[in-house]
């Protein structure tokens, strides 16, 4: 077991994780740009603006300084939003040790590059072993010892192996799977599938409507996964189908908060900032509107989102379009 | 088209289909053997019992006497619990027209002979078509018309086809589906995890734990519905997935809500009591304890849940043992 453990940015699920690997005896420093942030989890021993109402123990450190924050750290997490994932793997290149564990909680693909996050991590960082950690894990529940189950995903199993042991309480179950594609992927494309759902919420539609929203986007994540080569069992278990349920459903979700918004009629723009965080829905709509094209997967569901999102549809119009498609017959509607 | 339907049970998704037909210009009987039911809707037009708040046209009228509910009646449609479906089909055999066609929204197996209630109706009534209509689809919402979508089952896909034209709306889509198997077997085994979701729910546990319980749920589905000649597309569309999640999610649904009281520390027979509708998951539960040991098929959260409600087994303990099983790698987690 790791002795010490560095965390690449003090979001809500990094300092959820920071918190239970302290109460493993895991020392665990932070490092983020936000000094407000640093502060909070020094002095005042709370998140304040990512995980409030928290208690953070005393052996979680937060710094201002990389190198500082990487002494003496066995593996680094890094808790940052997609989009910040390959300059922060640039940054980390020349300070990381060889064999050192790469984790990322992150989800979604690189927008420009529309490439896995772990292929942009190996990019700038070729020489360590990349773990992936997804499932339907709200970081408020984490945070408070709520029964929670995680999959890590690798290209190196013994990794894999490694981050669980790391992670795993008997709160916060942790499995392997070898599936890194599937993984990815599925976790990417929820997001965009909660905020369609969030949509139809704020339109004021029902239980009823989600759950067909819901059921026709585990297809499209089917779709475009396995074309990606992911396997159809990552698809139904916790990572596909588990964090999709939970993304859709819960009021933590930031995804369907946003979309909830957008469906009321707020814009895009306004959305993100009234969330306060990273809306990863709207940026992996984005890149996987690019995606699809290129690869020939229909995706409705993001189709209709991208022109809600961008291009000014009227989101009543987007979801009664989703619900009436002519086919008839119920594979694949 | 038809333009005379009757309903046998005037229960909450029998009154809401009965609004809707009767919207579509189609006149309804419904029959009931509660005279209270029978005067609201006739008198007060409204089924102050079962889906308050919402009117009910003229063209739909209640009957005490069976013979005069079917006067001249094209269709008829079961709307009656599960355990009641082969007295009222019994009842129905020597009244029933040739080739009428009589569709079935109970979603439930048969305890004693554990077989699935399109098998239960077609030894009673041998000579007509049967359907399964099944889906997300909670009566509180079809009844204020918000987009819903069902699938219409049958070995007779003509009569699926009929019904699909007799039901279909702008805001009520249904689709047709040949695997009348896995539709009946979905619609059942769902009510057991629902209940088991609303269990983790009363405990206090949060929506990570609830959505590995869901994905776990979607195994056991899968597991038991294919041994049975269910086909896995239908597992994970509208009448699988998608009645999973609305059910599991949605405080429209009895059998969440009873699983919630249990979770809660009330006993199984006060919980019925207290839902004052029949809650399908109890009875599933006890049905397909029986079926998955003669299958051999595994079915932990069944297993478990049988144990909560039928031999005192406490329900927080319960849950841990699901979530803390040993297998460390995620497929078939």
């Amino acid at each position: 077991m790791y002795s010490k453990v560095t965390f690449i940015g003090g979001g809500s699920f990094g300092t959820a994780l920071s918190i239970l690997l302290s109460k493993k005896g895991v020392t665990v420093s932070v490092w983020d740009k936000n000094l407000e942030v640093i502060e909070d989890i020094n002095v005042k021993r709370e998140n304040l603006k990512y995980l409030p109402k928290v208690a953070i123990p005393s052996n979680v450190k937060a710094y201002e300084n990389l190198e500082e924050a990487l002494l003496g750290s066995e593996a680094v997490v890094l808790a940052v939003p997609s989009h910040a994932i390959r300059d922060v793997s640039r940054k980390l290149r020349p300070l990381i040790r060889e064999n050192q564990i790469v984790v990322s909680i992150a989800k979604g693909i690189e927008e420009s590059t529309q490439k896995r996050l772990s292929e942009v991590i190996e990019e700038e960082i070729p020489n360590n072993p990349i773990v992936i950690l997804s499932g339907p894990s709200h970081a408020e529940e984490v945070a408070i010892d709520i029964p929670t189950t995680v999959v890590v995903a690798s290209k190196n199993m013994e990794a894999a192996a490694k981050t669980q042991d790391l992670f795993m309480t008997n709160k916060f179950r942790v499995y392997t799977n070898d599936d890194l594609v599937g993984v990815e992927i599925a976790g990417a494309v929820k997001n965009i599938i909660a905020l369609a759902a969030g949509v139809s919420d704020g339109i004021g539609y029902g239980d009823n409507t989600k759950a067909a929203l819901m059921t026709r986007g585990m297809s499209e994540i089917i779709r475009i996964g396995t074309k990606l080569g992911g396997k159809l069992e990552t698809f139904s278990g916790l990572t596909g189908m588990g964090d999709l349920i939970v993304t859709c459903t819960s009021m933590h979700s930031r995804n369907r908060r946003a979309g909830i918004l957008i469906g009321q009629g707020h814009s895009t723009d306004k959305v993100s900032d009234e969330i306060g965080m990273v809306v990863e829905g709207i940026k992996a709509c984005k890149a996987f509107y690019i995606l699809k094209e290129k690869l020939g997967v229909s995706m409705p569901i993001t189709d209709i989102l991208y022109k809600v999102l961008f291009e000014g549809k009227d989101p009543k119009y987007g979801v009664y379009e989703l619900m009436s498609r002519e086919k008839k017959d119920e594979v694949n509607f």
